[in-house]
């Protein structure tokens, strides 16, 4: 009843013994909770936000619906531990294609401990973080026959400079995703993926008014995930591209202050998609 | 003719024998170069601005300008030395109350060398930097006879909380600022300076636009600098409040990417300001 998801592309993965998140066939996302303080701190924040009467509906759809804790045999073959029941975001899609990226420049927060702040501060800088306001922690794209699936590297993909995120970015949008740097992305689903009035640009630029506002949460290290169907793009169906927001596992009250660090990173991955919906195809 | 400035809030002060800018009284403001990496930076930086044409008019006001370089005897007696030109923001003002805001969580830019990193680390850890993406460098506000001039003391004002940085930016536009925390601010010029179609919180949103766009500049620790002439608004005149970016000495090539360590600061300004005009005055 119970498997590993078909489709991850950032995160711990279950799957060889290791501790991962499950899916069933309900629509349910289980993750495990962390046994330090991110499982207590990641399950605190579902539990605030579900009843929080602050948070606008169309800002509330950009985050998976949480339906509770359950316990269920870990995949790690430890037994039984509790796991945050979530919407499963991809289930519904065929041919899922998938982008996940970190937002901020910095995925640590200000009163975080000396050694966990140094270990963050070592990563943002040898990734892409610092250099862009947000790293692409991992993807899928479902290209055409002969390209298939491309799911490159996350390590290298983090790293990415400007110029090979821009790409990325480019290729999650084409027909002929492929790391072979000759083959030119054709962006053949730019418009309709990231453009028009209910795509992905239009769906950041929601999200970047509300932290324009918003002083309640700050969100360090904590995913914007886009997600749409090959499946349904070809066959012309309505079901569209989506973000979500993920991982809560660093979430710390505003206290007054806009959370900055996300807003600044947000403006930057915005700047990158809407030059690859606007600018010229090159 | 070359004299020190009256009205200096923030940076390197000359008098006492110490190296600082000098105005003189046809409306120039003299800086003296700083002799290591810093001023060549700085002057690089106002040469290539000043004749980048991608720079449109209603931006390039918001810095000030350049008239060249000059040598001019320096305050510390040290001779001859060369000194950025530069437009006098203050010099036409009778009262100017002027705030420096040194904008982004981060002073520091990703190739800094390693002992400089970590010391701008640790001082954006010290003051407000960092958990409100600015701190206030300096200020002074001409209030009423009985409370005079109001200069707090720049160490102070830097490390100010969230709570005493909004209550700063309420002095700054009050008749009765006091570092007394009994006396409320009367906000009594928040509509005039912060608020209307020209005042300073419009300026900020005009400049945020092009932070949005822009991927030429990174503003590495630059301050935003407010001006308002205390006398003119008491004479209800025109002159109103303005906004000018100083201190470009670590200005680096934006390489294609927004500047978001200083848009989410600069955002994070832009919120407390508005919550000053709009909000409620408590």
């Amino acid at each position: 009843m119970f498997k590993v998801p078909d489709h991850q592309v950032a995160g711990h993965q279950a799957g060889g013994g290791k501790l991962g998140p499950l899916v069933d066939d309900s629509g349910h996302f289980y993750k495990p909770l962390q046994s330090d303080q991110r499982g207590s701190q990641e399950l605190a924040f579902y539990r605030a936000f579900s009843t929080d009467t602050r948070i606008p509906d169309h800002i509330r759809k950009f985050f998976p619906v949480f339906h509770g804790t359950k316990l269920l045999e870990a995949s790690d073959g430890s037994g039984l531990s509790p796991h945050l029941a979530l919407e499963d975001i991809v289930s519904s899609r065929i041919n899922p294609c998938i982008l996940d990226a970190k937002i901020g420049a910095r995925t640590w927060y200000p009163q975080a401990a000396e050694d966990y702040l140094q270990r963050c501060l070592k990563k943002d800088r040898e990734t892409a973080s610092l250099e862009l306001g947000f790293r692409i922690s991992g993807l899928q794209v479902h290209g055409n026959k002969e390209t298939g699936v491309w799911k490159p590297d996350r390590t290298v993909i983090q790293r990415g400079s400007v110029d090979e995120t821009k790409l990325t970015l480019r290729k999650f949008v084409s027909s002929n995703p492929s790391t072979d740097s000759d083959i030119k992305p054709d962006c053949c689903f730019a418009s309709t993926v990231y453009g028009g009035p209910n795509g992905i640009l239009a769906q950041l630029l929601v999200l970047k008014s509300w932290f324009e506002e918003q002083t309640i949460y700050h969100f360090y290290s904590c995913s914007v995930m886009m997600v749409y169907d090959k499946e349904s793009l070809l066959q012309g169906k309505k079901q569209g591209a989506q973000i979500k927001l993920v991982d809560f596992a660093h979430v710390i009250d505003g206290k007054g202050v806009i959370d900055h660090n996300f807003l600044g990173g947000l403006c930057s991955l915005i700047r990158m998609i809407s030059e690859i919906v606007t600018g010229p195809s090159t």
